[in-house]
């Protein structure tokens, strides 16, 4: 059959040219005779993709030589515990808690100092971020503010980069990285699953800044340390190099269709029209407030568990798969990543509209 | 350009029927209309093809209820620490040193209890492996015996599974993993990175004893547990859901081969040909002494660093990868791994007589 529409929250939906090019290079890279998943990680054919996948995320992200691009494996989880392990060091920092992710993370934090939340809005279903500096002052001595730059389960997002002050700026970005323009200089590390935006899951981008690498821990297993990892380019073992390559093939593909701005106004212009239907609708209502909805993964219900059930289910044999909200919550969700097209979004707002009329 | 002959130590060459599977799923898995790459890890489709995974892993193996089967990231190498951090706490634990990665293996755990090495072959570049209980006997208390069961770099294996009495009996077995009949039934914990015998790199296959589990260190975060990965069926967070998706077709491509005995007896004979042809060479000599040389990894040399080099350099112009031996090392090293075919064993015997007689 052909494809369908597909709003999956992760992994997700790849662009097409980049599914093309796995295709073909799987079984032939580059003219290699070698497949891309059968050549050593240490070969110069590897290497070569390997270092361009860096280029085009630091280019992309407006970054230099301060910053290292490191592919590690674990997800986004794996990161929660190895960077306050790696710089935490029994010192304190600030988690702001807007989601079950960033829940989380703080909650594995804690094993490696003292974890301050002075923001959350757990009480009313994560529905919202803070407004700049809601959080009032960090506390002296706070070796950094973490954030989730974009909330996969409730469908929240920051619009904007929060003043970490003196302490170091943390970002667990896995769900909207690369959506659009960002400079992102001021971060001292940002992590990310790459089964949103960047590629299939099995690989982790973590992007540190050089300059604190030796301020690491170094009472820890040489695989878990940034200035290991850092130090052998990701190889100290074998990386997931299909992951890796993918990360490459999608970055490439993010800059031929013109780079950060154009997919940032696509994924606005996206979002904007299923959250117009929404608007627009009187059966329908987006479960995160005013200000703080995401552009990526738009959560909104009926109001009513049966009819949501009975909402994607609908969708489903229409051929517009994963509109199920996630598992915690309940509702409907729609994920928008950066791959995914102008089609499937106006084939959902139709549906949505037309799955309405049909309600008494 | 058509494919080459492909003996690279890993990742390594992969069935092309597998290949030509993968090339197929991602675009279109199973007829639903999302490629493997982009379908939830909690989708019926993908559970699907875990649960295959799962089961064929343990059929080839022999293993029943008693052993979990999980797919966890971070390579063997995060099993290094990660095994004794569950399960040494503070104990006593005996590693036999036949290598690189076994020499890793005890470094990483002695940051967990105290580590025994009764046994090495270090000094003579661990070229063989034990004879049977050639350690002599374990410390008392001991908790577990770690071994590698074939070592990479160095070429050599074990032709037997050695007996820990009253310890555990713990293996890596990354590169000989499914290579032949084994009855894994006297094993509590196994692992091994994909990237020889199983598929692409960046999932990493961890064997447990259930039994263990609940005797596991409790005070660790949760993803480096394997009792709560257990638990969440591998599952508490992404995994690497493409490196799942080969690991199931690889087992099928098995199952569909005859098994383990026809693989094993494939390998023997495609290993026994190119140390046949080493035998009757006067330029070739194995670095693995008699009964310690392994049947994926033959490592041999000329004797002579320039001609290594002029060897897998003139191999490679002719259609031939990867001959090149482990840059700690040196030498040569032709990987003969589960998919590697007769027709480049065959080509590579050819080269090598070929290349011996321009010599001299």
């Amino acid at each position: 059959m052909s494809r369908i529409h597909n709003f999956s929250a992760g992994p997700a939906v790849l662009p097409e040219p980049v599914l093309e090019d796995a295709r073909r290079d799987l079984w032939d890279h580059a003219g290699t005779g070698l497949g891309i998943a059968e050549c050593s990680h240490r070969s110069p054919q590897f290497d070569e993709v390997h270092q361009a996948a860096k280029a085009r995320l630091k280019r992309l992200m407006g970054l230099g030589d301060d910053h290292e691009v490191l592919f590690l494996q674990g997800g986004a989880r794996g990161q929660f515990w190895m960077w306050p392990a790696n710089m935490l060091r029994g010192g304190r920092a600030t988690y702001l808690d807007t989601g079950k992710w960033a829940e989380g993370a703080a909650a594995d934090a804690a094993r490696y100092g003292t974890v301050d939340v002075p923001w959350s809005s757990k009480a009313s279903g994560w529905d919202h971020v803070p407004e700049p500096g809601a959080w009032g002052a960090l506390p002296k001595g706070t070796v950094y503010l973490h954030y989730t730059s974009n909330n996969t389960v409730a469908g929240s997002e920051f619009s904007y980069v929060p003043d970490a002050g003196d302490a170091l700026l943390v970002c667990d970005m896995s769900s909207n990285i690369l959506s659009g323009p960002l400079d992102a200089t001021p971060f001292d590390f940002i992590y990310a699953g790459a089964q949103k935006n960047l590629g299939p899951s099995g690989v982790t981008v973590c992007i540190v800044r050089k300059s604190l690498l030796d301020r690491m821990e170094t009472d820890l297993p040489d695989i878990v340390r940034y200035q290991v990892q850092a130090g052998k380019d990701s190889m100290l073992n074998t990386p997931c190099t299909f992951g890796i390559y993918m990360i490459e093939r999608v970055t490439a593909w993010i800059e031929g269709q013109g780079g950060m701005s154009v997919i940032g106004q696509r994924n606005q212009a996206q979002a904007d029209k299923v959250y117009g239907v929404i608007a627009a609708s009187s059966l329908y209502r987006p479960k995160v407030r005013q200000g703080s909805r995401s552009r990526m993964n738009i959560t909104f219900t009926t109001g009513d568990a049966a009819l949501d059930t009975r909402f994607w289910q609908a969708a489903a044999e229409q051929g517009m798969s994963g509109l199920k909200g996630h598992r915690s919550v309940g509702g409907l969700r729609a994920s928008l990543y950066n791959a995914q097209t102008d089609a499937a979004v106006d084939a959902l707002c139709d549906f949505m509209r037309q799955f309405e009329s049909t309600q008494g």
